[in-house]
């Protein structure tokens, strides 16, 4: 009976070659759904904790899910999930694009890796089949040629290539995948996981249609879902700038982390802007399979040091922050120049921004000079030093380049003398460009993010504070009241949980928050149709939150195992301190309301009040009860 | 904008005979849809801890739903509830028939009932206005010529009267609210604190229709319930049988409670079945307000000493057992008869049956004699012994009847000696006819209601044992797999917490369990459409069980300031003993297993592992911040 998915997982064993699928239950599926759900249980399964996840032990999973591929604009996304280098933690990390439709379509809804080749390969997958092949060619090209040179070699310019970097094979820790050069997985350092096990890349190619359940019902949300999209406010803004809308949006609410996160004004903002973009470099909106939002951009700088080929995208707003306000860059061509130098070198933008942050803060202190860049004045403003400071990075550059390699947390530790007050990360992983202090939502949402600080795992603030029309669409989550943006009451908490479920889902189900989310076209109680129409699953919004739910709390065992816990939950010292300047000049998080949210969060997940454990009751009702056994010893040693 | 219901509660106060009506905001209304959530909510609001259940200070709620009197099968019930005086803690009964969609028709949602009346009297409620009346005439007369006399002084024969019997005056603890002299408002004792108010009924009349938001869609809604009626199997045994199906049923299984729970086989459960009812003294089957599935019972015995009237109805499961099994009494008529002295008098007869059986067995034990009896050999089998002890209850004859009458639990206390072994009771509240021993989610269910033991407040044990067919029905919310009927692990607890909040949802919408439950027709995906249909909100499964988990947190929290914990989340001892005979043969509940169980829904519940009271945090989730006051000092004494 038509499913929408394989119900097939290519299993690789990089070290003695060895290829097999394996068929999960119905079960399985529905329990798990794919994308982070699917991978957490098979981690949770097979890793023991304590492995070094650069190591052969370490597992990498690419996984789909039963939805992903399915022709409704957003449904499109795909996650990689290993033991993140950058945080020692759960990894993970989605991607839109093309990627997680075609591994589908080339037979299997995810690809599970064990151990290191024995020299530098890729994985090849069609027709349900799959092949490790050698990738002496490729290994040290940029992404570019390195798609390129796939791609004739196996004599198909439509297969996709998702792949680590020249930086992934260097091991920096904030190595990410990248899709067909532009569409990354971009957090916790799975491309360095791909360089530890000699994999540069997966190629994938499928000719085979997924067969879902109910073929009208799909035809009727995928035009429900266009035309929403075509008349929804906030998704036409989408269509029209893209994510560097938020840019004039932030920095008018006085949040725009701009210079290390001191202050939330950037002055020069507008020239960073998505109307600027839209006015200058935009080549063009592009999209992701099926999508009709089209949020994504491509930008092309033609001449001057900062030229920028449009193969690889262009910079969303996280880049434009983290390459521009973050470290008061305002030269719109030098963050365009940034972001393709980390597409081709498979760099996540956001860590590589606040590395350099706190490198140019560490030189503004005092604690690097001339000696350590170069003869380059490594301070805030200067683009031709974020530009280097790439390149450094990539290629570990001896000195400040390898410093930076291994991220803010290490290098601070590294440096000593104080430097951590400059290291703006949470677990290890560097802040993604949203100041919990004008959204106090988002301070839950980076503590409390499995991955460290990161914008996908958990919710962004906007529902929190949402009103009017807006506070309708999430309703049907029962939640009825606005919550004022800088609240930390329970009424904030509530919303948080919730919409962590939400937010996990999306994660689960390979769903984009630009076309789904509390705030975006699809609406929530069409979910679990569309999931049914997919599937032929009986199913429900409970259910899909429990997955949800499910997923996070399987995130939090495996951090607890690497031991992880409260003290791991919290914000850098510097989102407690007061905000300069702007409409929110003087305003930090308080301390103590944070932590009594910290601890409301806990407890409403079912977790204990103090280290944030759950308990075995609740990992039984969320039948997750062979978790136990793997925390009950933390739970004694209270 | 049509809603589906009024928006209008009324407030009686009975001590200065003031009424006013109160009309709550469509959040309150949405965050608690009715019956037992509307309740709890305001007898938690303004209902002191530590007050007489009997005196005037207790609140007395009568709660219809938002879409109670939906003219869809089975969305019918409604709830009265108030401090128990069987219990001392949360006292609730649900009834279907037809007063709750009738109070509706008259113009209110809900009744909130304050004070004592100074002389009997009752509540007369029609078109939107209310006005106390004298009581004087009918105070003292059985339920049918009270009911007449009400009828024939308002002029109107289709007055629907809710009201508590004689037994209600004399404050019989066990005293329910009968209405139309056939459907009661069963257990906690709701009719004695009718009495303790000198409120004798409530008269009403409605002659609006309700409008509803979507009534094409409701006419859909209707239109599939009916047909599923009609074509789904269990459904069509309700409609042949009634309840009395069970008999049969539970005796084949081997827990058909016997001899006052010794054994769950009784010899003589042919007779009482619902086939011989069906057989022989069946009058009619009758149904509730719109409702297909037609499962009530009217008998007719014509002639002897157990001559019965239909008028009262006829017995349903609960009573052939309470009445029948439990009593070693294998005479219909005699049963027949005691269910209608039951109604006549306002008696619960499960209360009535446990009450019985402890002094029959006292008296075999010898705690009692003849001198206590009236002469009459008060033994297990005597039909005329238990017709005798349901008169002596209702009337509180000295001695024996007053005794059975303060419920099993005080009446245990006073005759001491060891008499406690003899009654079956928990929290004070008398067991229903189910047997734990052979599906031990009942003994959760028994155990964690927080009305005591109770078959309507947490989940019948049915659908834990899901298999084939049965399980996809629950399906939608997460249960996937069938778990065996005596196991006790965390599936068990896991399918046990959902659906307490399903049955806590029934009893918060006046959702009839054998119309909608995850066992009976109308599907669960169905449910938040129809609650759409009528209010017009945007709802869903998540939304409406999260409704049922606040309500079974609200009536924890209300019992918890009254004194109650771990101690008395437990089953009595003969329970945990071994069955004698039958096929669960030697088969007890192992208490190592139940403890583990009852911990692990307490951490699933977001309560604590040791007396399982709610966190600050779970309070918040579910929007009840506004409870941590009450119970933050429970939680700092542990």
């Amino acid at each position: 009976m038509p499913k929408g998915y394989n119900g097939k997982i290519l299993r690789v064993d990089l070290t003695s070659g060895e290829i097999k699928v394996e068929e999960p239950s119905e079960v399985i599926y529905r329990t798990y759904m794919g994308g982070g759900g699917l991978a957490s249980y098979y981690l949770l399964r097979e890793l023991p904790p304590g492995i070094d996840p650069l190591g052969p032990e370490n597992i990498l999973i690419f996984a789909s899910s039963v939805i992903t591929g399915a022709p409704v604009s957003g449904m499109v996304r795909y996650t990689v999930a290993a033991k993140s280098p950058l945080t020692g933690g759960y990894g993970e990390a989605e991607a839109g694009g093309f990627f997680g439709p075609e591994l589908k379509f080339a037979g299997f809804d995810a690809v599970i890796i064990n151990g290191k080749a024995p020299k530098p390969s890729y994985l090849w997958i069609h027709g349900g089949e799959a092949e490790i092949r050698s990738a002496a060619e490729i290994w040290g090209l940029e992404t570019g040629p390195a798609q390129e040179k796939i791609r004739q070699e196996l004599g198909d310019a439509r297969i996709r290539v998702a792949q680590a970097g020249p930086a992934g094979e260097k091991l920096v820790r904030f190595a990410c995948v990248i899709n067909e050069l532009k569409h990354a997985n971009g957090r916790t350092g799975m491309g360095a996981v791909m360089g530890s096990k000699n994999l540069r890349a997966i190629a994938a190619r499928g000719k085979e249609r997924l067969e879902f359940h109910d073929p009208e019902k799909m035809k009727e949300l995928a035009k429900l879902q266009a035309e929403l999209i075509s008349q929804w406010g906030p998704n036409k803004v989408m269509r029209k700038l893209g994510t560097p809308n938020l840019v004039m949006a932030l920095n008018t609410q006085g949040i725009l982390p701009t210079r290390n996160f001191y202050t939330g004004v950037f002055a020069g903002a507008e020239k960073i802007s998505g109307e600027r973009m839209a006015e200058t470099i935009l080549k063009s909106e592009e999209g992701c399979y099926a999508c009709g939002v089209r949020c994504k951009r491509a930008v092309e700088v033609s001449e001057g040091p900062y030229a920028t080929s449009s193969e690889y995208g262009g910079p969303e707003y996280e880049t434009l922050s983290s390459l521009g306000s973050l470290l008061c860059i305002d030269d719109l061509a030098a963050i365009s120049k940034g972001n393709e130098l980390c597409n081709r070198y498979g760099l996540d933008t956001i860590s590589v921004g606040v590395a350099i942050g706190f490198a140019m803060e560490c030189f503004e202190k005092g604690l690097f000079t001339k000696a350590d860049t170069e003869g380059i004045e490594f301070r805030m403003g200067n683009a031709e030093a974020m530009v280097k400071g790439i390149e450094w990075i990539a290629k570990r550059k001896k000195g400040i380049g390898d410093l930076m390699a291994e991220g803010v947390k290490i290098a601070a530790a590294r440096v000593g003398k104080g430097a951590e007050k400059y290291a703006l990360h949470i677990k290890g992983q560097e802040l993604p460009m949203h100041d919990p202090r004008g959204k106090t939502g988002q301070g839950l949402s980076f503590a409390l993010s499995p991955t460290g600080a990161d914008h996908i795992e958990a919710p962004h603030d906007t529902p929190f504070a949402t009103a009017g029309a807006m506070l309708g669409r999430i309703a049907p989550l029962g939640l009825l009241e606005p919550v004022p943006t800088r609240d930390l009451g329970p009424q904030k908490v509530r919303n948080y949980v919730y919409l962590h479920f939400v937010w996990s889902l999306f994660n689960s189900l390979g769903i984009c928050n630009f076309t789904a989310g509390p705030v975006w076209a699809f609406p929530i109680n069409k979910w679990a149709e569309l999931v049914g129409a997919v599937t032929g699953w009986d199913t429900s919004l409970w259910e899909l939150l429990k997955v949800g739910e499910r997923t996070v709390t399987m995130a939090r065992v495996f951090n607890l195992r690497e031991g992880f816990g409260r003290k791991d939950d919290t914000l850098p010292d510097r989102l407690f301190e007061p905000l300069e300047g702007g409409p929110l000049h003087g305003k930090g998080i308080d301390r103590k309301e944070f932590d009594d949210a910290l601890t409301m969060y806990y407890e409403a997940m079912g977790w204990d009040s103090q280290e944030g454990i759950p308990t075995k009751g609740k990992l039984a009702e969320l039948n997750l009860a062979w978790l136990d056994e793997m925390i009950k010893d933390k739970r004694r040693g209270k």
